[in-house]
């Protein structure tokens, strides 16, 4: 199979430049040449034939061909809301949770999180995980591109339901000691919904005060009678979610 | 809740000197002394209430007491059969199926797997992985220990299927594109069945003689659309799989 890029302005015939980390992977890693067939996805979902027509220094010109088959998209669109982890965990949770399917992921600042959103601004890792979430794409076989939206606090998180700034059903997971109104996944409707959020505390878990805002706007759920460490709790729902609906 | 450790010979009212490595934890670790409150599990499903009794250097005993609910298990016991993956992922692997409730792990050597059962066996990995177990159940909460079994070429697992060495069904991850008789998730009959195996291949995928061979005994399965990283596989699986029983 071609290597895949991602080409934001990608159509049909026209001749489009990558993006500069695109192009570096081109060049440097691939050493492609002019004339070499590649793939490319336009990151909302088009995929298409492609050729190398120029490149000079870092600058990687491409001629767009006809539209080809990218990996289906689940029918539902969800949108991963989650907490943000210590050290890389975070980053694992964005490259996994592109690869099953989310179309778009919420970073959350909790109480229990250790960083702030100031931090994270400064440290720019809103953009870090943008790149994994393009890695990923190319490696799982995706021509959609999940943004990551910008961090929010987890106060906000009923408000943002509220507002259909993400979307609904939003299910918030949680440990089955710390809700008495939890649904468990085979209370979930097989019926799959157009969009929801799955919304995922931090290592520390949720504090009582946050489970008790969100009910009401949030639905708890229960994923395992085992304990799932909070780092591997997004990609073990989203398959858990998307079996339910049939749609994994 | 009371510090979990691994006590294989527990039985109520009985006194027990704990592993070389669960006393290294108690004492080190945790600093734990004479008379503290703990939990200990057998390993075979049984949990019960403890306390420490002695300790003389690194030798802890410790006082069974009553028997205490650990985390439910699913009611199918699964077996994980997985191609031996490179680096830490064969280790993350183990811990990830362990949490996700699987009954025994069997590590798998094929064709595109880099290491022989020999360097295994010299570089003592399945002594390593067991010991990843048992952390694994310390921390997922649950009371039995999934014996991790001796390494096995992948050209026997028609043979230890028959036998019944491995229990059936058995499900056999692959690519969409490798085998036009897989079938997918929606095709799984939701009756859970007693017991089960998940077979995974390396990063390579399995070679079509591999595939080939073991058509008629297991059950090819594909799992998602998207592309899913070898060392995923498994917790995607095994969570899908469940989820399709109703033993999340």
């Amino acid at each position: 199979m071609n290597a895949r890029f991602y080409a934001p302005a990608a159509r049909p015939g026209t001749l489009v430049s990558l993006p500069d980390d695109e192009a570096r992977h081109l060049t440097r890693v691939l050493r492609l040449r002019v004339g070499d067939p590649i793939a490319v996805f336009d990151g909302l979902g088009a995929e298409f034939d492609a050729s190398v027509e120029h490149v000079t220094g870092d600058r990687v010109d491409i001629r767009i061909g006809d539209a080809r088959a990218a990996a289906a998209e689940p029918r539902v669109a969800i949108t991963l809301a989650q907490a943000v982890l210590k050290g890389d965990k975070m980053d694992d949770v964005v490259r996994d949770a592109v690869m099953m399917g989310v179309t778009a992921i919420q970073p959350i600042v909790t109480s229990r999180t250790e960083v702030s959103r100031a931090t994270l601004e400064r440290a720019h890792r809103r953009e870090r995980w943008q790149r994994i979430a393009v890695a990923s794409v190319k490696q799982c076989g995706r021509a959609l591109l999940p943004p990551i939206l910008e961090p929010l606090e987890a106060e906000m998180l009923p408000q943002a339901i509220s507002a259909r700034q993400l979307p609904v059903p939003a299910f918030m997971l949680v440990e089955p000691s710390a809700s008495a109104h939890a649904s468990a996944l085979r209370d979930v409707e097989p019926l799959v919904p157009r969009e929801a959020t799955i919304v995922v505390g931090p290592e520390g878990g949720w504090t009582p005060e946050e489970i008790e805002a969100a009910s009401g706007t949030l639905r708890p759920l229960t994923m395992s009678a085992r304990t799932i460490r909070a780092d591997a709790m997004a990609i073990v729902a989203i398959a858990a979610l998307l079996t339910k609906w049939n749609e994994l």
